[in-house]
């Protein structure tokens, strides 16, 4: 039985992770793959500090064609990089400006074993380089071999979880869902969105959340018209429409899903498109197992929300990857077309504009098992919620 | 009177921002500015939203030479930035991996007129791009105008903070200051830092601040050897020294500092070193004043610390801006040379290895006033305290 309360992850997960890289570095002709990012960088080496806050220094993490993954840091980072599994730590006293990392990256890369002349980075789709990026044209020219795009090859390794980073994800969701049922407890027309999202907060810290770093609010008079903004001091009044939208993080992992509810009264017109968004999600569950794409589970969605009158989506997806990031790849779209594998976590996120300036969304969780789908959230209520 | 509490900023502000990064503008031969990061976006338009946790979409701002700054942004945010004094806002359905708005802002950067032929971008010191650089290379391609690095300008301009922004810093050190002072009410040894830190983040939540996405805890019999780790599930015991580092956040501008707490008893040593990094804090404070320099900054500190047999510093500086992010540019160093000016937010973070494995590190926020600074943080007590 898995433990949901254990931090971290055996030895033997980074080793899986560094081959399954090491695998690709093969087919794709690579000496090395370079990484700057938090994730990326954690998902090799378990380094997890809230200090990539702080944006004044660049970390780096090369790892090789064979053997462990060798981190150039900040010597700042030496201590809590010491903690890892990673042995080979080369730091320097960065913030230093005039060479902040870029030499000793360059040496170390050129010291390795050239068999290809590639180096691999995240170059591409959904992805960015956590350093100046004069830097990088620094370091292309310092080093003597080909920089090529792993984006999509490393939004691969990472998009398929383990059982260990499953059972992270469903405890936040477990948490989240907690945050969320007590919300019908206190919520009343006459108190604001902030005052509601700061309760909601707090009781997802004391279920056991480490942060909260996405709670969004939403409200209006039978409708919202945004579901990435505030939440505001905007005072709640019978009548109106609240979602609350939230990514919670535990030991590095999100979960992402949202709720809606009434006040006093909904008309029919946005009952009804509460149930067509909950109807979309149980058609987006149905289509989603092994084989099948994304883009089938968007069709599924989207086809239930067409028939119940959705005017159009301002979100530009209906779901999406999740794990160590708020949003990874990929995203159920009429055209992303990724096919679907047993320990993909996603979103599905069917939403709608149902009226002029007022739209209906909807969030879940699940994971992608060897036959089908599972719950990673506490399904929503099929009806909308009026809290009197 | 400053209102402490009001959200936001007056029109008046983004406008002088704008105005101030056009005379850099002119001064620099550019046609226009592009940012793609979070504090920038925000810092010009007002658009504030806890969106950018998400990675998928790219965000493009432009300031031309003269008018409005022009939002290229996804579909999901039109109603969010409509909200803002910006009124010329580009959207398209994003995510689209095969032209996610490149061509977009390409084609607004080749239509503004043609002065220099140069565009300035944050390419160099202490920044990134928030966008894929195989995107940003072929956006170099599909502008007719040179493109130039804008980061030191950009800095500049951020670091010297208006009376206004100055208060939201204010009144989130407040808030710290109130966190920090309830911690020897309730921890005790035979806590976890995991226990102490959560019970902090919520007096702080409670006390006001939006949420608090820095809080770092480091503990250990007589010291601690890292400041940028945990906090952890360690058991505090008699004999520990205790740190906890936060960046707490209202209105999205943050505090940084810390606190030292000893449990049952501390050497004399430790002692010695709590007093040198106060020491070291007040030296630091009386070298802050206009027309000083970081430089001068460090140098009071540090021969403070090295008085008190420093054995070296970790850390790499002894404090840096602060703001809109956790750590801003400039940093105290040796090296560093940046003139101070008044609305220079600023912390004075001295921090020495005392003994082989054990830090100090105090820190405090400062604001540098028309003839000297003035303190942001409430000072730690003198003496380290011992907690019985």
């Amino acid at each position: 039985m898995m433990n949901y309360l254990a931090r971290g992850f055996e030895l033997a997960e980074f080793e899986e992770r560094t081959a399954r890289a090491q695998k690709i570095m093969h087919e794709q002709k690579l000496d090395a793959m370079l990484f700057t990012t938090e994730p990326n960088v954690r998902y090799f080496t378990g380094f997890h500090t809230q200090f990539w806050h702080s944006p004044t220094r660049p970390w780096f993490l090369v790892i090789p064609a064979e053997g462990k993954p060798t981190a150039i840091i900040p010597e700042i980072g030496a201590s809590g990089m010491a903690g890892t599994w990673i042995d080979n730590i080369i730091t320097w006293p960065s913030p230093r400006p005039e060479d902040d990392g870029i030499s000793l990256v360059a040496s170390f890369l050129n010291s390795l074993p050239c068999r290809f002349g590639r180096v691999g980075a995240t170059l591409g789709i959904e992805s960015h380089l956590r350093m100046p990026v004069n830097n990088y044209l620094q370091l292309t020219s310092l080093v003597k071999k080909e920089f090529v795009d792993v984006s999509l090859e490393m939004h691969g390794l990472r998009q398929v979880k383990s059982a260990a980073e499953i059972a992270k994800v469903k405890e936040i969701c477990r948490i989240t869902n907690v945050g969320f049922s007590k919300i019908p407890e206190y919520a009343k027309a006459g108190m604001t969105e902030r005052e509601i999202c700061k309760r909601f907060r707090i009781d997802m810290l004391m279920e056991g959340a480490d942060e909260c770093p996405y709670i969004i609010a939403g409200s209006g008079p039978d409708g919202y018209d945004s579901i990435i903004m505030g939440p505001t001091d905007r005072v709640i009044e019978d009548g109106d429409v609240l979602i609350i939208d939230t990514g919670a993080v535990r030991d590095g992992y999100f979960s992402d899903f949202d709720r809606n509810w009434a006040f006093g009264s909904a008309s029919e017109q946005t009952k009804a498109a509460y149930r067509a968004t909950y109807d979309a999600t149980t058609a987006g569950f149905e289509a989603a197992k092994p084989g099948a794409t994304t883009t089938d589970i968007y069709n599924a969605m989207w086809k239930v929300l067409e028939a119940n009158g959705a005017l159009g989506n301002d979100v530009g997806r209906l779901g999406h990857g999740l794990g160590m990031e708020l949003t990874e790849r990929p995203s159920n779209t009429a055209t992303d077309n990724t096919v679907l594998k047993p320990g993909m976590v996603m979103t599905l996120e069917p939403g709608m504009v149902y009226a002029p300036g007022k739209s209906m969304v909807h969030e879940e969780n699940i994971v992608i098992t060897e036959d089908g789908a599972e719950w990673l959230s506490e399904r929503a209520e099929p009806e909308l919620i009026i809290i009197q």
